[in-house]
């Protein structure tokens, strides 16, 4: 039909068509299909009921939006144009997917304002969102009154067929249920298509009776397409229903509005082509030149800026009612929000003397936690269904549950990569949380693509990561890493620490949180075995990344370089060889890439290049570690799977004993 | 009650309770719960139902019994003991996780006879259950004849509350339903416990209700502590229903039978101490020594050897039958369960010239699997949703769907870690089939902890893995993989091969195909981007991982190391700087494990040690990198994550171009 015969709504959501089918075009790559069929749920949802504001992005208050199926980016890019972002111009749109424009391939948080949570692989979006609600509701029990709902917005959640297809969905969303996050509305975009074809051909189950299972409220909107009202009655009774988040399947149609791609695969994940293009303009009487939007479009989706400021400017009155009624609350909820420390939090880590009893760094963890705790109640966490095997309840706290949200202690279930994407999605609520997940290290493995888009996304999350080497024992090669510590300490901008005792776990503790507040992940390695507390180690050292723990007098013969329980044999080893006349120096490393951001006089005075005798000593992989070993040094590690028996005969057959150190190093020594 | 009064199901159930309980107590670690709520429904089915020969544990024609539980191991040492399997002695569990044992904390099939799949990791065993099923099912289409069903036999699971909440199991189980596998048959111990407790902390949803939505035939045994019969009848009529995988949940009691610690967390993961042994003893009425078992019970149990010598020799007779009749199926069906390959296999592999036209390596990965696949229909595999962007169809052959099970080309849907266990299932059937699974470089992340268990359990999978660096271009940063070569390589006994070109695949999929019928796995890297065909490659040159492509008369001055793409930009810079008067060799290092392991006379001869310029270039993380250019080389690589821009502008401004290398290269040169 004509443009003069559409009406205004049909002309927005056609102008959201066109912006994603022309910036396509002109990037020659790109995802058409799912913006034009969801170009109507999102239209509503966004003219209707998103509450923000488009001149200040980060306010607190406004309705978070995801969109799980990141890889329709043009819709988000779409929708914040015509909202009047700032973040999003027509000329950043005619950039589509080009080098550092502010409109890539998938929507990036860091690039773009007005973008919640970074998504693309597919299924994280809709945990996220989980991570969001869960922080409303954590926020909310915490600091509204009943006469002040200073936290009070909603989580919309736009997801297809990958993300439901994705196993990360349904544990999240399996969990969304349990907690009942009433705050919570997915809509799920039913268009029937994936990559290879329709969903016949590998997705029949029934997506809506799986999410009753799960405890959602589950409504269908068969029009999608064209019945806006339908899914603003679908919208505003998700609102409706309190106690249960909300599932509102909306079935579409793949690339509405192409006569002959829509409903194929053909219109998911390439650009139209110029034909059918022209054809899509004919069919939906779009009569506009690329990158033009009627002025009746702007005009109206605009509206949003005045709108947005109306609801800040309301929100800031109330907020300034709150703080006069409850002051208390009011600084710790802007010291939250402002990402700032307490004064003097860090006093509370304990340092340790080489008298104090051998424990598991997993108990330092457990010490460090809880001292925390009481500082900095932000933090909120757990463990994914192991407890009390990584120790990370905060006690006395009570637990995250229906209608007790105000507590910090989750129980995420055997959910790792759930439990990832929940955490990134709580740190990127950008409300000062400081969510931690643990498991045993080894099940990074399960939620690696999570803990990836942490380090990606700038998600201020701590991986709390317990079991960290063979030292694990009777549990076995399953349940022991070996390579693990390797393969994340390659992730860029995470940081990994491997401390050596109960003072190196306070320093991994000082960096983590302060890595949380500047929105930088920081993965914690901590045995399952007891290890002695050392002389040598320092809180500072770990800052530091790596330090010299033992030294002798002038420079060194060899050197020993050892994280984690192997930092003590390395210790006893260096102690019998001094002994014995040599020099001999123990370099503690818990974390690479602090050590590698220190300048170069200090790296050069903790490892100086003319000391090319170098032995290495950790209980995991040597991959990575001739980095500082050198062509002529010599490392004991394991590059074979594990096996099952008791954790010290593991490290012992293994070769993690004084005796093998002692006899490396002597053969480096010659 | 006293042993007098107890039948002999009952007794054969409390032996395998207390075989569980002993051996835990014994080892002091382990998990008796399980074994105690779970042995009724084990019995049941081992004893009435399940078709095995524990003479032969390999014996083709079994049913395949999995653990997805696999904490619960006991459960399974204690059935392969009572049936008579040789490798579990009852001095074998004695040595409950002990050093080389055969009996492992959790159940390795390459340590244990008797043993499907290692599990563990929770969801796995499930999943690797589906991937069971689909070789049955695949076979059975293939071979069986009207009048004879060689390929008959059903795969059983065990799986529990932790495998039910993982992720991967619904994807498994989704697809599983998608597929109407009938002769699955998994049972759940549905005991309400995990690690944390109540599984009312995390776990509320409708589990049988999921299934339902999934598409299987579900029922529920309310009583699975004791009555047996029920458990039996819901066996049979899960036989019964041939057109959908049957799901039965049976809900028992954790630890049944403890009177303190029956129905808590307490008796999961940890022995009973010896008081609560002595009072469990009492309350089931048990009255033997630790580890001695009834005659009764071994007289009864261990029929298991001579009816499995039955199933066996009527098997076997069916067999010769068949293979009169069908010489050429008998022929093909018994070189794949021999894991042979037919003469001449690998002539079908091509190779180029420099003259022959660039491609992706990609495509030339569709070619290889076509080309093999004509020899070899054995392969069996597919994609993860981007069937057309990894190009691994294979064309002509049909898809894998219900009532088409003799079809080669599996939709796995966008479920990766799903398709990582099922691919591992099909290779642990043991009956030759080579599965592959393909999906893009970067999801590996999302399949990682499949991918490590194919290394571990030695299922002999081959991983297509595409878009390889940042020269994927548009997606950007999420879809474009950095670290995760430096991630896989580090994974012991997992090869990984990233080819430079037409030839370097072919030799890729030569390692391949020969690493899966020695069981073990392969990992192929494949650019999205043409690369062109070079002159200096060869297959040979890849199965030995790494290999001279392009050299100067005499001892170099420099070598340029690189893998996949960045192979020919070593050349070209090369060729420079060989015109320049320099003496420049290129090494091309597709599989670093391969490299390692040739004499050390071959490496010197590849990577001389008097050589100490040395440059890197990979378009990936540096991580690792260092083994090979020591300390004084140099790594262009790229130590960030990627960026949204088409492929060859990502290249350019992260440094892969020949002025870039070539830059590096004449300092290096000084």
């Amino acid at each position: 039909m004509a443009v003069a015969t559409q009406s205004l709504e049909e002309l927005c959501i056609n102008s959201i068509r066109f912006l994603a089918i022309d910036a396509v075009e002109k990037a020659k790559s790109g995802h058409p299909g799912l913006p034009m069929g969801a170009a109507p749920m999102a239209f509503v949802l966004w003219d209707r009921f998103l509450r923000f504001n488009p001149k200040n992005p980060k306010w607190f208050n406004r309705d978070r939006f995801v969109l799980s199926a990141g890889h329709g980016s043009m819709l988000q890019y779409a929708l914040l144009y015509l909202a009047g972002f700032d973040s999003v111009s027509i000329e950043d749109i005619k950039q589509f997917r080009q080098w550092e424009s502010k409109t890539p391939g998938h929507p990036e948080n860091f690039m773009t304002a007005g973008v919640e949570v970074t998504t693309g692989p597919l299924g994280q979006g809709i945990a996220n969102g989980v991570g969001l609600a869960i922080a409303e509701a954590h926020l909310a029990a915490k600091y509204n009154k009943p006469d002040a709902n200073i936290v009070d917005h909603y989580t919309y959640v736009i997801l297809g067929d990958g993300c439901n297809m994705e196993g990360i969905s349904g544990e999240a969303c399996s969990f969304a249920g349990h907690l009942g996050l009433g705050k919570l509305i997915a809509l799920y975009d039913d268009n029937h298509i994936s990559i290879d074809g329709s969903t016949d051909v590998a997705f029949t189950e029934d997506v809506s009776k799986r999410f009753e299972a799960y405890g959602w409220h589950v409504q269908h909107v068969k029009e999608g397409n064209t019945d806006l009202g339908a899914i603003a009655d679908a919208i505003e009774a998700a609102k409706a229903v309190t106690d249960k988040p909300s599932f509102i399947k909306v079935t579409t149609t793949i690339g509405y509005g192409s006569p002959n791609k829509a409903n194929t695969a053909g219109v998911h994940g390439a650009a139209l082509g110029g034909d059918e293009v022209a054809l899509t303009r004919k069919n939906l009487g779009w009569e506009y030149e690329p990158f033009v939007i009627p002025q009746d479009v702007l005009d109206h989706t605009r509206k949003a800026v005045e709108r947005g400021a109306g609801y800040e400017d309301q929100w800031n009155k109330a907020f300034a009612d709150y703080k006069a009624k409850y002051p208390q609350e009011a600084a710790e909820f802007e010291r939250y929000v402002t990402s700032k420390l307490p004064d003097g939090w860090d006093k509370v880590l304990p340092t340790y003397t080489a008298e104090d009893k051998a424990l598991p760094t997993r108990k330092h963890s457990e010490t460090c936690l809880n001292k925390l705790a009481a500082v900095l109640p932000e933090l909120i966490g757990g463990s994914a269904d192991l407890t009390h095997s990584n120790l990370t309840e905060i006690k006395g706290k009570g637990d995250f549950q229906k209608g007790q949200y105000q507590n910090p202690n989750i129980h995420f279930g055997v959910r790792e990569h759930g439990m990832g994407a929940i955490c990134n999605g709580i740190a990127l609520h950008g409300s000062g949380l400081i969510p931690y997940g643990a498991t045993f290290l080894i099940f990074t493995d399960y939620m690696r693509a999570a803990i990836r888009l942490s380090a990606l996304s700038q998600a201020g999350v701590i991986w709390v990561m317990t079991h960290d080497s063979i030292g694990q024992g009777e549990d076995g090669p399953t349940h022991q890493p070996i390579e693990t510590l390797a393969s994340l300490r390659a992730i860029p901008n995470l940081t990994v620490i491997r401390p050596a005792d109960g003072t190196e776990t306070s320093g991994a503790y000082k960096v983590a949180i302060e890595r949380a507040k500047q929105n930088a992940p920081t993965l914690l390695a901590f045995t399952r075995q007891n290890v002695p507390n050392l002389a040598g180690t320092s809180i500072e050292g770990v800052t530091k990344g790596g330090y010299t723990v033992v030294d002798s007098d002038g420079t060194p013969e060899l050197i020993i370089i050892a994280t984690g329980s192997e930092v003590n044999l390395a210790v006893t080893a260096a102690e019998k060889l001094t002994a014995e006349g040599k020099k001999v120096r123990v370099v503690s490393l818990p974390a690479w890439d602090l050590f590698e951001a220190q300048d170069a006089a200090y790296k050069e005075s903790v490892l100086p290049k003319a000391v090319t005798k170098r032995l290495a000593v950790e209980a995991g992989s040597s991959f990575g570690w001739h980095k500082y070993v050198g062509t002529e040094g010599d490392i004991v590690s394991i590059d074979r799977f594990g096996a099952s028996a008791p954790g010290g005969v593991c490290l012992e057959k293994f070769g993690f004993s004084v005796d093998n150190v002692l006899a490396k190093a002597k053969q480096l020594l010659g």
